[in-house]
């Protein structure tokens, strides 16, 4: 086992090759194909939710440290799932994410979207 | 509108800063609390799971380009609501991953998890 | 098309095969294997958690006729996809139920669980 | 605890009045609004996801003993929150099923269905 400071992650390509690494070591690659790898990343979605299903909305916002640390890991694994989807996938995720944020800028403008939640698709025409 | 370029986002941490913006700027701080996060995030992990619904695992690993191009839409959405929500629970989250791949090198040794995707908890004690 | 009152299903198990009867007149038998149905069971889930998203818990509970229509909807969906893996797998879905029910009422007995959603992992010994 | 012949649930309406009667013995009705039984909803459909996300499309029709019977727990949870959120909205499960296969019939014709798996906004016009 190294030790803890030899496990520090300083960039999502970092965490890309290391999800990778662990995965070959152990040859699940057969697996890992993008088809279970979402489902993998929803079950773990999932367990993010559970520790919130019966909290109000008010509660969610002031988690023990208990809570705090079991919703930190689940953070973890859907980061951990996503990093080896977009692997497979041959996806840069930060990319990704800047060219969304775009798009939905357009499809949410502020004079449309300020203080409601409404889907683009609902907006008064 | 700026122009793509000023678009690029460099780390996680400027996305997270970013995805800030962008809620500000419509005030929806009030939509995110950590349990509707979540609750979006399972959202967009299921919208993921959508388009590989009724493929075989040998077509999921070949995807045409307009399918890329959907699925790293999705992905994009996911990354978006986990770097929401790393912010209002105020995590690292590159240092959250680290930490759970070391826990899960501990949960999955390699001579017990080679070649198998056996859970922790079935292995034969 | 038959006229609606032609549609009424009276119980589980007609729903289930007028469910068979629906993917077997569209040659949908090689698409409905059990891993991919509860891929699409997971997606019609999400689709009932995205209307309740950013509603607050007491807004849950007074949906607009609107709103109502569209929740009935997708539980239907739930439904339809959870009939069509019972008969798949060949399930009794209300004894299955009811052994659930069953095993719940020991795992959270009255005493331990009124008042209070603790899962019973988390009961004080 | 009650011989198991009680336990006979004969149908959905049956079950909506002993899934009601579970949670107004444990206090649970303040937990039990809409927004939290999609929660848990997903939450159990997700843990419906676990077992299979490994597994090939063919040995998900090949379940062993052990698999099947937790398969059947999980398809079991999912249906019990389903009566449980059909009661709180007053919603008919059967005929809401009903009504959504009348609607699947007309969105999904033979003519264009047979023997793929296009969504109905993806059919050539």
């Amino acid at each position: 086992m190294l030790p803890m400071s030899q496990h520090a992650i300083d960039s999502l390509h970092t965490l890309r090759l290391r999800v990778r690494e662990f995965a070959e070591a152990r040859a699940w690659e057969r697996y890992h194909n993008p088809k279970n790898l979402v489902m993998a990343l929803s079950v773990e979605a999932a367990e993010l939710l559970e520790p919130f299903q019966w909290l109000t909305p008010e509660q969610s916002r002031q988690l023990s440290a208990e809570q705090h640390e079991a919703v930190r890991q689940e953070i973890a694994d859907v980061l951990i799932y996503l990093a080896r989807l977009a692997d497979l996938l041959d996806i840069d995720l930060l990319d990704a994410a800047a060219d969304k944020l775009a798009l939905n800028a357009r499809k949410y403008p502020i004079e449309k979207s300020h203080g409601n939640a409404l889907k683009y698709t609902d907006f008064q025409k």
